[in-house]
């Protein structure tokens, strides 16, 4: 159940290279994340500042930044409007997932629902997204509204998705794919979509959105491998959580469909019953670990850093660029 | 429990009025709402169409357009397109709603939460409320967008308000006013604000704002009142359904401020406590008609109808002002 041993990972440091590199843009960002989740309905900071504080890496908002300085832009604060509104919609979203999920814990701590109750989760979600779009409008670029409008409604699809599919192992890998590119792709590609637009460089729009995509989906098929083999005090969370919770991901799909038949009676156990023990969160990580199934989730996480990379070699060569290099190698180094 | 006998209502067909004079837009208006509720995700057609085919009299929109036909709007199909986001916003907070209210029914059918459960109201609501800001962009009206990203954060805020005082009759007048301001009268300035914004006159954007404000309040008030005395079928719920949800209107407060000791007692048990069998009901639109709460309470709505009235005579006359004019009646109207 611990990380699996291997060569020290070559870039363990390199998000604290883009942190560094837009530190005082994000300060920025710090502080109107807090000052447009105030509100005099008290409830409303008490709910948004546990989570907001609870010590997210905010990796969008980083991303929204580093964005806008590689192609210069110049034009005011709109790169950290668009920063804060980006994690504002994150923010939402997982108030929204863990009402949705039923989660107890995020990020090693209490849930909001488990503090504030369901509905305070519902209705602080939906203030922040509105918060977010007045963001987007102050900054006054239609391009980017619309890209994250779409983003707003294709993550809300890709979860609804997810539930339609819940405790069902024959929904199979295209399904996973659809769900993990809406879910958790789309406002990656949003967000590092951002510079060219608020840039005036559209030429560069496409690979930039490509490269969002795929380091997201590299992203999550990491997250997804990590619920079984991961460190929980990295992890924010338990390892087995996603098994609890009867999440078909790409390792339980792919272990399901090489398994044995014991094998399969145990998933359909586990993901269509719901019966999870402890044992079986160890029985679960050593069938997807012999089957392979880890091994092919890495090597596509692998393949899709690669693709992030050649997005990113489509925009001109430039100290950020370099940067962003290092964030996929950093994404990657998490499955050592 | 009946409608108070009185004389005939002098509008009651004026609604009809409204709804003839925008028909052929509303046509358009009403196959962009099926349209874009559509998703290769079958969960979402189906909980959208059961919220949207359950028989709302979609008033918000049929405002949207009035306003902008009153202002001569001639620039393709902004109307039609902000009239459905308008309808997808109401719809996306009645879904949150239910959540968060734990109600059971909804237009007289099982809310969609009942059939679906609590996470797809939650995700569908969510999807919805991103095809509305789709929408919206699609028009491109900045000024537009402004307007509902704030409506969509004041509404949020206006039921996390509701919430943090629910349960209690020690949250005053003050309270009631601000959370019916956000949670209803917010969309419907939106609305009826709409029409100046997309028609370039902006001075008349001030006037028709305050217009759907206290229509709004108005209609919210009544709403109110009618769960008093209401007839369950044209209320689309049952008498007494505020009342069980410990909701503290504006009749409760006032019946609670004005009552004998025995009367704080009750109220306390009903909206505190949450013991409401259906004699209470009865015993609870007793008090607040014979305290005078309720017949203060419809005071108050005429007094918004008549600043509704007032708002539109700020602007020039038209037929289609004549028609909104009868709009308020006909809301008033449902007094009687």
């Amino acid at each position: 159940m611990t990380a699996q041993a291997s060569a020290a990972p070559p870039h363990t440091a390199s998000i604290d290279r883009l942190a560094r590199s837009v530190a005082d843009r994000m300060a920025e960002v710090n502080a109107l994340i807090l000052r447009h989740a105030g509100s005099d309905v008290a409830m409303i900071p008490e709910v948004a500042d546990h989570l907001i504080s609870s010590g997210g890496k905010r990796i969008r908002p980083m991303l929204t930044l580093a964005s806008a300085e590689m192609f210069g832009y110049g034009g005011g604060d709109g790169d950290v409007k668009l920063a804060t509104a980006v994690e504002y919609m994150h923010t939402a979203t997982l108030l929204h997932d863990d009402v949705v999920d039923e989660s107890a814990m995020r990020r090693g701590k209490p849930a909001a629902r488990m503090i504030w109750g369901n509905q305070a989760s519902v209705l602080v979600g939906d203030f922040l997204l509105g918060q977010a779009f007045k963001l987007m409008v102050d900054v006054g670029s239609l391009e980017a509204l619309g890209l994250f409008a779409s983003a707003a409604a294709t993550i809300s699809e890709g979860e609804v998705r997810q539930l339609a599919g819940a405790k069902n192992l024959s929904v199979g890998e295209t399904h996973y794919m659809a769900v993990i590119d809406a879910k958790t792709a789309a406002l990656f590609a949003a967000a590092t979509a951002t510079g060219p637009i608020i840039s005036g460089e559209p030429t560069h729009r496409g690979p930039m959105e490509s490269f969002g995509r795929n380091l997201g989906l590299a992203f999550q098929l990491i997250d997804d491998v990590l619920d079984f083999t991961g460190d929980p005090e990295a992890l924010g969370k338990n390892v087995g959580d996603d098994l609890r919770e009867g999440k078909a991901t790409l390792p339980v799909l792919l272990a399901y469909a090489r398994g044995t038949e014991a094998d399969r009676t145990f998933w359909r156990r586990c993901i269509e019953r719901g019966e999870v023990s402890d044992a079986d969160v160890i029985g679960a990580a050593q069938r997807v670990e012999s089957t392979g199934a880890l091994a092919e989730a890495r090597e596509r996480a692998r393949r899709y850093g690669d693709l992030a990379i050649a997005d990113l070699r489509r925009v001109p060569r430039s100290e950020m660029r370099d940067i962003l290099e290092d964030v996929v190698a950093f994404t990657i180094s998490r499955l050592h």
